[in-house]
């Protein structure tokens, strides 16, 4: 799928981005779970949203309604699966903000989980868009580790995204290529 | 934890099952969810069980209660992770049958992503519990897939599993120690 013409998508004016975002309308969980199933469809990668963890009290089992449950903690990650043979797993997370992204976004349980893996050789990593400045980071939990050990900030500078994370290129199909970040970065 | 005095454990008479079982009194799910607990206890590996994946239609946010959503049929497998590196991707179902074991009980789509996972060299697997018989089997991906080709049954026998599949011994600690079957099998 191309831009419409005329469409220079790396002009930076607030004009364009306008445009853009109103034709995409898609949040990262619709974009990664279309990048997710076109990785399936092209038998690259099979990596999954996790369902919602819920607590189900009470079902009608004939039609298969559930009349109560509760929303649960997630203990782990949203996404996992397997590439090339590899066990991945990351977290992905949206700010508005144009500046750091909020720790607060993410419960200390999960970024326990990111290290637990990368320690078994998995590959783990964020995922974060910055909607208003329309940028998607890959940040590997190394990266991120390093960056938890040596700051006390309760936020992540859109500076260190520059540094040690991997822009992600906005494109069509699929939309959020991170697997492109994982076969540059080498390793797998 | 010990076996009650007097109680021997090999002894297969029914009375000796019977206490056992009611002893016990773990569905397998429980016995795997405290595994993979224990698992992750001595950082040996971080195997979870998927939630239930439901479409969540009403949700009351004060208290996070859900008031209407739909079970939806699983895509995937219950449980996956990561042992040694690998990725591992594993469904487990129980029958009261003697004799066989229903293919129906596993919707095709879990098999096809089981063959994708074992394609892509992940380690993956069906453990099926005999609960009259208590045993507890680890069939493999391949051996799975070959009985599917060769056979136009609509279940899989004990015979079978007794042939191809490996039996997990029951134990306290971990109660289904199905990595210990996959240390033996190797190429982990």
């Amino acid at each position: 799928m191309n831009y419409p013409n005329g469409i220079n998508r790396n002009k930076s004016s607030n004009y364009i981005e306008k445009i853009n975002y109103a034709n995409r309308g898609m949040s990262l969980e619709d974009d990664l779970n279309r990048t997710n199933e076109y990785y399936r469809s092209i038998d690259k990668a099979y990596i999954y949203k996790k369902p919602t963890p819920i607590k189900i009290v009470k079902v009608d089992y004939k039609i298969n309604k559930i009349t109560e449950g509760y929303l649960n903690t997630p203990s782990t990650t949203d996404y996992n699966g397997i590439y090339k043979g590899k066990y991945i797993d990351f977290e992905a997370k949206e700010t508005t903000s144009m500046t750091s992204f909020p720790l607060s976004n993410i419960h200390s349980h999960q970024l326990k989980h990111l290290e637990n893996i990368n320690r078994h050789h998995g590959i783990a990593f964020l995922i974060i868009r910055f909607t208003r400045l329309n940028k998607t980071y890959l940040l590997l939990e190394n990266d991120l580790e390093c960056f938890l050990k040596n700051s006390k900030k309760k936020s992540i500078s859109i500076e260190y995204f520059d540094k040690k994370a991997y822009l992600i290129k906005d494109k069509y199909t699929p939309r959020v290529d991170y697997l492109e970040i994982l076969d540059k970065i080498g390793g797998i």
